[in-house]
């Protein structure tokens, strides 16, 4: 397979071409990270990436990819197989997050550039970008990982096999070979809320919503359904995002994150993480992170002092949860740019 | 409607008629809580109810109720409705905690208790304790709240709402209408195992899964199966659960601890609290708790002190989280036994 790689850059590459800058999404994303000249909508990082911003394209080459096995661009189960000129679907091979990763690579070597100034990822992204600093350690001078792990944990993994197994059950999902025009939408639905309780806080809703009673009314009709204003809020942004996203790409993804274990590169976390050659590293985490929890930042920050000369540590307060990096912009903004401020 | 009442007994009621103690249990526990003559079978809390256990057979009348709304032997939305002799499913009432509470007080009645010496309630069951003693002030001396609180909070309302709703997405819940002999499994299924992530925690998983594999084998006619043992476990769990519990009754009582806020009763938390008459209370928290955090266990305990003389506020370190007052035995079995050896 010959994979079609999306991905959208800011700023320009130097004469050294030792500026770029290489942002591994997060599970759902596309590469829009923020807005540009080809495309002026709002990135999904908006405040961070472009021209003054903490990812400054003023002074970097930004580029973002849409993760291989994704659906906004990049090949994915729900692109056309040029062998068959069907969909892959369910006949596309398990994905691994060392995919992704391999991917960025083809990235690089298309535009011609040999070793990065950083690598950035969140989330899932952050596994990527970790994966990539240790199957080509040449390749980037230092890494930012931001609410991510070294490996994924067994309460993460339940959840994300619910949300999968909610998908399947879905009789529209009909075993992957559901008709575009027809998604499993109730399934891919149920499946976002039981992310958004992932990746949100309970403090947060706590403050947010306490017990506000939903406007929605239960009727006869449609009994059981919502009575408080958080389940509003869920079904309101669970309806935003069924219709963007290819539901097998979801389940593609989802178990890639559930199978990568960087100790698989050498046998544990400490002989993987003895193949990088960073300069320097930055771990964020937040405090409230049920999905990657503070843990697991600390563990990963503690592999990398043992092998990078500088590395950064910073855990955040946030009652945002693991989505932190997308809404906490006060916290967050300042630790970028104080990273990509060094010189 | 007049329900009927499934309720078990262990011990002797004295001759003051004093020394009974009334268990709520749970969303979904029977009402045998241990064995008896009548039913040797082992109860849902063997190893805390019975002779010479921390909950005294010997020296207190134990009585354990199935709660109105379950469906093993009170009074449900899968009993028959005497007045169209067909099962109420979605046409039973509206459930409340307070409901409970009352038919509690109603199995009182006919026991010919009129005060106990203390009310123990487990999850759902210390809701509904806390619901009796305000309702009730002059019939209860004491109280025992373990893993519960005064109102739900938007978190668990949250995971709740998901639960019910990936049991009336299934098909074959048709609206309720489900014949009893093919009811929405794959729905009940999925709804349980989700409950477990909430009912442990993931300190936990860890340490019994980390990152073991599972043996079942993924198959091209079983496509994204269970690749690890924490998700075999789930299965394990749910299919042990599902054909035991009536779905309809799931929604009913899940609904009705979403519902509950002891500030219904005079405005606020502190008002509803003023209304005790309790001479001593217990309440135990779990750390890990997700379902009911340590802070809505503190905030029930400093609700107490300012009414009740003497108030036992017990945090334990359980790894278990919601469900640890099932199996972490060691810690809470004495904890039981000290608050019932006072005299």
């Amino acid at each position: 397979m010959q994979p079609v790689l999306a991905y959208e850059t800011w700023g320009e590459l130097n004469a050294e071409r030792d500026n770029a800058v290489l942002v591994f999404t997060g599970l759902s994303p596309s590469a829009h990270m923020a807005c540009s000249a080809e495309d002026p909508s709002a990135g999904w990082w908006e405040d961070m990436a472009g021209p003054d911003k903490p990812l400054d394209s003023n002074r970097f080459f930004l580029i973002c990819m849409n993760s291989l096995g994704s659906c906004f661009g990049s090949t994915g189960p729900a692109s056309i197989d040029p062998e068959t000129n069907h969909h892959y679907r369910l006949n596309f091979p398990v994905l691994c997050i060392e995919d992704i990763a391999r991917a960025g690579a083809e990235v690089l070597n298309g535009l011609g550039i040999s070793q990065l100034y950083a690598t950035v990822g969140v989330s899932m992204g952050g596994m990527t970008g970790l994966a990539f600093s240790i199957l080509y350690p040449a390749r980037t001078r230092s890494l930012v990982s931001i609410s991510a792990s070294a490996r994924a944990r067994p309460f993460a993994i339940a959840l994300r096999s619910i949300q999968r197994e909610i998908i399947r059950r879905d009789p529209a999902w009909q075993k992957g070979r559901y008709p575009y025009t027809a998604p499993p939408v109730n399934g891919m639905k149920l499946a976002r809320k039981l992310g958004m309780v992932s990746y949100r806080s309970a403090a947060e809703w706590q403050q947010r919503f306490g017990r506000e009673r939903s406007t929605e009314e239960t009727t006869e009709e449609k009994p059981f359904r919502h009575d408080f204003e958080v389940e509003s809020y869920l079904e309101h942004h669970a309806n935003r995002f069924v219709g963007s996203f290819d539901p097998n790409c979801y389940l593609y993804l989802s178990r890639a994150m559930d199978l990568f274990d960087a100790a698989d590169h050498g046998g544990s976390l400490e002989a993987a993480c003895a193949r990088l050659e960073l300069e320097r590293a930055l771990v964020i985490g937040v405090e409230t992170d049920l999905l990657f929890p503070i843990e697991q930042q600390q563990e990963l920050a503690d592999l990398l002092y043992d092998v990078v000369a500088e590395v950064t540590f910073k855990t955040m307060p946030s009652l945002q949860g693991h989505d932190a990096f997308l809404v906490d912009m006060k916290r967050f903004r300042p630790v970028i740019a104080e990273f990509f401020r060094h010189e």
